[in-house]
């Protein structure tokens, strides 16, 4: 097979490691004449690797021990309900606080307003999700007084479609009110620290593995808090899962091996400092070409450009679309994938989660160089 | 590696030609280049995938076009939840029927009572589930004035850990109650009249690929009857997957695309007619193993075994389980998995799901046979 440069914003390049791990041991795992698909979940050979898997997420994100770790089903989506389902403390008003900065965190508000009553405290809908919040902190501080009588604050880290991504350690001025974040996109991707968050959660296909696994990383204080008066699906049920340790029933045992492999290569890799300085140079040299190019340009506020998701344009008059896909037409020829922006906004994006290596990225800045350079 | 003899209950052994498929296409899927797992669920080969296991299945089962199939996450315990929160049409009391048949019945029955209000019309746990409800059709004909003002009669086709299950085309005096069958355990291991039923649902996880993808066929009519009043989670309502070929948000893959492997496996078989001769050919040599055995019995009433799963137990005394602990020592140092009863109910129990062969199963009756013989 030809090489190909996998820019797929999820579900997404996987490290090569791992897959090929994944195949020696798919028919046979480990001498058990068996595949990892075919073992009960308790079985002590799954029960190694589920634990294995539970204990390097821990070590490589530094989750200490009043925070669990769930594995469950059903994507960041059913998270969009899980977290007002869960977090309802009866001391608190039953409402919750959210930051509008894309397209994910406007999902995650419009299902919340099914099952709760929220406040929309700041959002960049305005600037056309170009930039976080004009004056966020400045708007949290003056609700201050409200959000010590609020559920939690949810805000989403980076918006996989807009292309926007909160700077590392942004200190939100939340006070005690929990902070839930949403990070499918960019977990693992860089070193944070847990202890800032109520909550943390995450659809594993884009830097953690398969789609089909979601991980929750919670405060053990925070479980238990699901309103008695209406009920809640017995499987969305924090407490249930973590009770169980996530196997109430038969959790998702492929991808959960698979995320086991995942956090190992991690591992392998330095961990997330290594991890993260490979973003930060890969991002940068996509950013440059993108930037110095007379035909493309990113469309985001600099200061919160996404190392993640770099969506670009073209920046004069494309009638029909003639340029952008003559530049499609080109990245497909050579070998590249996924480079067609969300259906929801058009243009490109090149997604640069993890096992997106570092040849790959600079295969793309060579293609926009040589596409701007013929082209314009 | 050493043959293996995996008769686990779930996620349990699948065909070999399945993981074979999987294995040469794990790197590479038809010269894209990627894995099925790398590719975005809206990209043009996943959609073939994914429509192709669809009619597969479709045609597998002889399903109509007024029928829908889902595919969701959660596995049937998230359809113990899902059943009672969709199905309430509006010129219908908001209640339910159940027929309690043994341990997955009896926690179907404990989620509806969460959301909805709940009839048990009859149940077989007085008899220790060890056969169906005594007199099922003439409780149901004397309820018939109720079930016509009732949601939905559910029942449990097959009992994984009681070993029961339900006759073939058992003729249900449901009137026009919709019928509502869990058939996680049985489903595609004989032929059915789909159009008997209101839904059916199963996890995948026996039949049909591994864990983490749950089938949903449902009657047209029956969509979009979610309650507007207690807000069901987004991903819960059946009439957002319809609406959105279930991918109203990222789908698990992979399930998918090993759900299809199967399905092909299932065709290139025979179809269900095939299938259902060979499971039946396995349960009859199984069982006849076990009674005439001297030391062990099924303890299910003849009429209702279930061919699935075949529970098993010692029937002398047997002081700390001495011979029980012989015997799966045994069998397993001759290479046979997963014959520990469920932690439930103890004791032994074997499942003959489509992908455990003949040879396999004359393995485990020579297994009883010798063991009986040298013990007894």
């Amino acid at each position: 097979m030809d090489l190909k440069h996998n820019f797929g914003a999820g579900p997404a390049k996987l490290p090569p490691a791992v897959l090929e791990t994944a195949r020696r041991q798919l028919l046979d795992y480990q001498g058990t004449g068996i595949s990892v698909m075919e073992m009960s979940h308790r079985s002590k050979e799954f029960q190694t690797i589920a634990s294995k898997c539970e204990q390097d997420l821990r070590e490589i994100l530094s989750i200490s021990d009043n925070y669990a770790v769930l594995f469950m089903q059903g994507g960041a989506t059913t998270q969009f309900s899980c977290v007002p389902l869960n977090i309802n403390r009866s001391d608190i008003s039953p409402r919750a606080a959210y930051i509008d900065t894309g397209f994910w965190s406007d999902r995650a508000i419009a299902e919340a307003k099914r099952l709760t009553k929220v406040e929309v405290i700041a959002e960049s809908r305005s600037q056309s999700y170009r930039s976080l919040p004009l004056d966020l902190n400045a708007k949290l501080e003056a609700a201050r007084e409200r959000l010590a009588d609020t559920q939690y604050l949810h805000f989403t880290d980076n918006e996989t479609i807009h292309g926007i991504e909160f700077p590392p350690a942004y200190d939100f001025k939340n006070g005690d009110c929990p902070l839930i974040s949403d990070m499918s996109s960019n977990i693992m991707s860089r070193q944070i620290d847990v202890s800032r968050y109520g909550l943390i959660y995450a659809g594993a296909q884009k830097n953690m593995g398969p789609s089909g696994l979601t991980i929750v990383i919670v405060r053990k204080d925070l479980i238990g808090l699901a309103h008695p008066q209406g009920p809640i699906p017995y499987l969305l049920d924090y407490k249930v899962l973590a009770d169980n340790d996530s196997m109430a029933n038969t959790p998702p045992t492929f991808a959960w091996y698979l995320c086991g492999l995942v956090c190992q290569w991690v591992k392998d890799q330095g961990g997330l400092a290594a991890i993260e300085a490979m973003n930060e140079e890969k991002a940068k040299i996509l950013y440059q070409a993108i930037d110095e190019s007379r035909l493309f340009e990113n469309p985001v506020d600099p200061a919160y450009r996404s190392r993640m998701n770099v969506p670009f344009v073209i920046k004069r008059s494309d009638p029909d679309k003639k340029i952008e896909k003559a530049f499609l037409a080109q990245a497909d020829k050579q070998g590249f994938i996924g480079l067609a922006g969300h259906r929801a906004v058009g243009g490109m994006r090149a997604s640069l989660y993890n096992a997106v290596d570092l040849d790959s990225t600079k295969a793309l800045c060579q293609l926009i160089r040589q596409f701007d350079k013929d082209f314009a």
